[in-house]
């Protein structure tokens, strides 16, 4: 075997994470590290400090270096970093989900360029495998449809809030308290996160581009405690799901948002910080792969598997794995979501009065809305009566505007949620 | 895209699926189809009878072949046809788990003389992804232990005996009236096709030559209903499961046997003929593969994943894909069942006796069983009592043993089932 040289720009919990399982691997060789500052206390046996550099332009452009591992995460600078890389003929293995969605059409193209390229296994669901399988072993198939749990953070407060009746703040501080959530957790709880992943998983599915600032997201804030209970008891579970389909007129449905998922349903097992994917295509059917979506070790799996595939085939070959290019000209057509179909779930606040079922019944009617289940959970103290409605397939622009007008109406004092359903 | 030959050997429902899904890839052109009766009615559209031979040897020894896709299945005289291709300088692509298990070995050593490739992703687990992902994206791991429903059948029995509480013979019969079991069910349900597959993943997870006569392996034929049910409502379900392990003093513990698996267990919700595999390794932690481990169109999607694959690296190199060679000098030591150690579920029949469940407590003690439930099914008409014990973790022979002294009391009937569990 040869040796080869890399640097690795970051140094957090996933770059040590990547730089301690290259210890088994002697014929890698670290030659550079980047990092914000050369002289943070670092927690590693035997460490040569001798490795650090704050600049990463010393790795991308040291003519000594074969391949940069970027686990540093962000746009900038990170984008300017790593175009010098790819201009130098440098090869890449990147966990950083974020660049990948908003910036990787233009970097595959100076990839291509460069006749190098780019690996990013771990910026999708941390250590398991989906982005080299899509690729490589499954490239046979149409696919058709992805349907994830690609986010841990919001996953692990959604099931302590259905396990342990938490509210989601409650829930949410005791993720933070077991370091599952940032100080600041909008990246997760918002969707923003799974929306990234979501690009690039929907991009090698559908084999189209795909734009971020297109897909629709819906974080997890304004699910409320009643909401998992009245779906626990119509036998759901609730799971913020990145969803991708590709439509029989060949447009493209791409959303991450909270879903009612049916308990009998390979997703709904999926407990606390786990991630999982389910992908459907022809002629492979379903498939569902789960495991770690984070941590410093699964994600060091993956980013080191992509080095390692890339290091044996660099052995035989200066043109490597001719399916790891991407080169996707065409750009998917995304559809709004006003124009997706659904089933759903409404939670509905009625003034207690004889009619409130009925109306609500004749309004759905009225807009196509064909009701599957319709459910009045006693009345409260005010005198109001909490209604929960699922419907049969609908349009989702059809259901907004029976909700508008619902709320024209004087018995219905809100609509305390609109969640879709996944069976 | 360079253009590529291919051969087919076997036209029965893989075959046909086979040469369904390459129509949509006109770069692979097949040249010839060995069949056993080239008069036999194929149901497929426009379809060329020329292409047709009974003999495989024109199809192994043509210059014109470049790769041979095997879908006949068997050991003889499929060896010898393989070998001859191999010898030919012809790469395989095959499905054959039984051949690969029992002669993979010898064939891998010519295919390295040779400088060709055999691909083998559909022998294992059909259309689910799994030998590729651990031969490549996954080759930064050190893997531990496998756990896997690997035969579609026996767990289509299982989950019918479970759900609709059928005896093993009714169930067995649904199975062959719908085709999921054959007239002859005795590869699946004794365990032999699941032996063969978990001979194929342990060899390339655990880096070792797996002797597949040393796989010890207990089929499904003696599971009761009565065994279903109690495991029920011990908060189990039953489940046939193909096991490797790797020991912490490196030995590898191998076996194919009915588990009692915890209803929280992410196996444990696999139903009917899904397939599902964990994987546990470092540092990738806990990964599970789960889709359709049989049917034509799934497997086909695997046959022609290695496929095409195997083309697009043959196009940048006459070497190819240096992560597929397998080339395991080392022979595993397999473990005796005996040695292993295992939590444990005993269904026994005794005596209406007061002292029976006290005998049994002191007997397993004796023999280093800690028992973690025991519990008595009320009393039958002839005056014996059902009783069922789990226990924790305990070694083999010390159990055999301890049923061995239990049979010598007359207070003992019958050792109902002896099953091990896993939590």
């Amino acid at each position: 075997m040869k040796s080869f040289n890399v640097g690795i720009i970051g140094f957090g919990t996933v770059g040590t994470g990547v730089f301690k399982v290259l210890q088994s691997f002697p014929d890698i060789k670290i030659k550079k590290i980047a990092v914000k500052n050369v002289n943070k206390k670092r927690n590693i046996e035997n460490f040569d400090t001798n490795l650090l550099t704050d600049n990463p332009y010393e790795i991308v452009n040291s003519p000594d270096i074969d391949i940069v591992i970027e686990v540093a995460g962000g746009v900038n600078p990170t984008f300017d970093i790593l175009k010098a890389a790819l201009n130098n003929k440098k090869h890449i293995v990147t966990a950083n989900k974020e660049l990948l969605a908003k910036k990787g059409s233009e970097l595959f193209q100076i990839a291509k360029q460069n006749n190098v390229i780019i690996l990013y296994e771990a910026a999708v669901a941390g250590g398991i495998p989906i982005i080299m399988p899509v690729k490589t072993i499954l490239c046979a198939n149409k696919i058709n449809r992805i349907a994830g749990i690609l986010n841990g953070t919001t996953n692990y407060i959604l099931t302590k809030m259905t396990e342990k009746e938490l509210s989601y703040e409650t829930a949410l501080k005791q993720a933070q308290d077991l370091g599952y959530a940032e100080t600041d957790p909008t990246g997760d709880v918002e969707g923003f996160d799974a929306a990234y992943k979501l690009a690039i998983l929907s991009t090698i599915s559908f084999n189209k581009k795909i734009d971020i600032n297109k897909i629709y997201r819906e974080g997890i804030t304004k699910i409320k405690a009643n909401d998992i209970k009245s779906a626990k008891e119509l036998g759901y579970t609730i799971k913020l799901i990145a969803l991708g389909q590709r439509l029989e007129n060949g447009k493209i449905d791409v959303r991450v948002h909270p879903m009612l998922v049916a308990k009998k349903h390979l997703l709904a097992q999926v407990k606390n910080a786990t991630n999982s994917i389910m992908l459907s295509g022809y002629p492979v059917g379903d498939l569902v792969f789960t495991g770690a979506g984070a941590g410093a070790e699964p994600t060091a799996s993956s980013v080191v598997g992509d080095l390692l595939v890339l290091v044996a085939d660099l052995e035989t070959t200066s043109n490597p794995i001719p399916q790891a290019v991407c080169n996707h000209t065409e750009t998917a057509e995304q559809i709004d979501i006003g124009d997706t179909f659904n089933e759903y779930y409404v939670s509905i606040t009625a003034s207690n009065h004889p009619g409130a079922i009925g109306f609500i019944g004749t309004l759905f009617g009225k807009n196509n809305i064909n009701i599957s289940t319709i459910m009045q959970k006693g009345i409260n103290e005010d005198n109001t009566a909490e209604i929960i409605v699922i419907t049969e397939r609908a349009k989702e622009a059809d259901v907004q505007n029976a909700l508008k007008e619902l709320l024209k109406s004087e018995s219905i004092k809100n609509i305390d949620n609109l969640l879709r359903v996944m069976n």
